[in-house]
């Protein structure tokens, strides 16, 4: 079932899942994304099917060149069952729209999938640089160099009012969204999250769920980005983003010091719990296993649960998801099958009876 | 604190509890009771202080020469604090009237806890016998030898139109009640249960919760007994028992069929989410503790769970009571601490993190 080279993707855990880099105990990844057009062709949802297929071909050429993107996997979506599309979209490679309408749409990917590219989503080509931990820096310096390279060869549309020309105004200037997903228990177990929330909103940055826009925060995953691209230098938006959430860090460190201090018992109550449903469970929904996880991953970064690694947990939430279960079993399954299937895998993941 | 003797007891789980004997996966416990007074002393509740004293006097004599309750403790419930005297109704050595008013009061306690006699509740002598498993025979078998015994030294009241007189005119004729503890998960699990308990009341049997008359039925645990005990003889009485009780065991077993061949992921998901449960919770009320403690031992009793032992299971439905984890712990304990000792206890029974 399935493209054999995604098959060696799902063998291989992403490189920003391994739980380190700099506060990787409440930070899980940090994302910067660049949006780019070729000038002289419409943007992909004005474009005709030629002027798509030229896009891509362009964008094909150019990747293959690229010396940053060196033995990338190219992917068109088209080519791909709904099982290795949505396997994508669970990895963060691709985004939910991109794998609707999959004519003329493709996704090339680095090693370690720490960069990848998608053309012809709303955009020509998005740029992706993933990291673990915060570190946005690193995916700054990564997907510049990226960037320039690939402008040797690809005409961007850039004008010198508005920069980056792109489909949509809120990407326009420098084509730029930084995110980081954040881990925020001890925020909404202690009723915080809706003021932290509210704040950031008003400082310019927008909180979303853990698969992006439209997607609901679930497992107490929230994916911090700025709202506009314009007006600041990338190292600008970059440098804001980063003084804001150090604060939202720093207030849900604070949130843990003191569930530790006064409810350490009801909170270590709440973490092994979860830990043992985990660790026995015969069926597990998509959605219960992201809270349970969120649990045990708030456990393992307080300290309490030793022997268990945080790359464990963290890979738990991506290849629990149905895409990757389905590619997992080899073929796919019911939501009744996949629940089972869950189970089974984060048991053994645990350590618990198979 | 409290008793040294019955510290002994806290040592030594109850022979009962061992789990073995007839139909153990459905049948906890069998237990006869016979109600007994002396003639020419008013019943316990008319009596004056100086009567029950005689009374005690009486009876505490007759049980010391007692060969069938050999080398017994016998305890007078003035001498126990509060913690020892729930100590002896956990056990289901005492009832829990016979505490209250503690004055002239006693309980004999033979090896084991298989014999145990209470002096001066409801009626002056209340004569039991505790086995394990579905084994009335034997019960009574035991009980009669030791009520032959102790009518040699003790002037029962008896009545040749009415048979042994006794307080309440529900017990007067054979003096019995027999009954047995029986677990009834897969019962309630399908909906069955008030059908069965329906019927068995129209057919002259009662059914109680886990410490008997007044409590709810907790962790699908049910006291079956008979309603009257005139107008048959002690093997009459016992046998319809034991016949209508072999039919709700043949339903519980049905259903647990059914539940294997029909509903097996959903009931091994249920049995081990209370497993992982009980091995990882910081805090369980007594509450819960009895439904999770159920779930487990039905896994135990279909085999779902490979070196789990029947006898451990049961022993935690006793030992996680208040009183007992107060005495294990050797001090008085609020209803919060009492929780996170239960957790503890029932971790380290199953294996878990302690």
């Amino acid at each position: 079932m399935g493209s054999k080279a995604l098959d060696e993707l799902l063998k291989q855990p992403s490189e920003w899942l391994r739980g380190a880099g700099p506060v990787s105990d409440i930070v899980i990844s940090s994302r910067v994304r660049l949006a780019r057009n070729l000038e002289k062709y419409p943007f992909t949802a004005r474009a005709s099917k030629a002027s798509q297929d030229e896009v891509l071909r362009l964008a094909k050429e150019s990747l293959g060149q690229s010396a940053t993107l060196k033995r990338s996997l190219i992917f068109e979506i088209k080519d791909l069952d709904e099982i290795d599309r949505q396997f994508l979209v669970e990895r963060h490679l691709v985004s939910r729209e991109q794998i609707v309408h999959a004519e003329h749409k493709a996704v090339a990917i680095g090693q370690g999938e720490v960069i990848s590219v998608m053309i012809n989503e709303e955009d020509h080509l998005r740029l992706q640089v993933m990291q673990s931990g915060l570190n946005l820096q690193d995916a700054w310096s990564l997907i510049d160099a990226l960037d320039d390279e690939l402008s040797e060869t690809l005409p961007y549309a850039y004008s010198s009012d508005w920069g980056y020309l792109t489909s949509c105004p809120t990407n326009t200037g420098t084509g730029l969204r930084a995110s980081v997903m954040a881990h925020l228990p001890s925020l909404v177990l202690t009723k915080q999250i809706n003021k932290v929330l509210h704040t950031i909103t008003r400082l310019g940055l927008t909180a979303r769920g853990l698969y992006g826009e439209g997607t609901e925060a679930s497992g107490n995953f929230f994916q911090i980005s700025n709202q506009v691209a314009l007006g600041r230098s990338e190292e600008e938006l970059i440098e804001n983003i980063e003084r804001i959430l150090k604060e939202v860090i720093h207030q849900e460190q604070t949130g843990r010091e003191s569930l530790m201090a006064n409810n350490r018992v009801q909170l270590e109550d709440r973490i092994w719990r979860a830990f043992g449903l985990l660790r026995h469970a015969k069926t597990v929904s998509s959605s219960e296993a992201l809270d349970l996880l969120s649990a045990v991953r708030l456990g393992v970064d307080l300290g309490l649960m030793n022997g268990l690694d945080r790359k464990i947990v963290n890979e738990m939430f991506i290849f629990s998801q149905p895409a990757h279960l389905q590619k997992l079993e080899g073929k796919a399954l019911s939501a009744k099958e996949r629940d089972t299937k869950r189970a089974q895998l984060i048991r053994s993941r645990l350590g618990g009876q198979s």
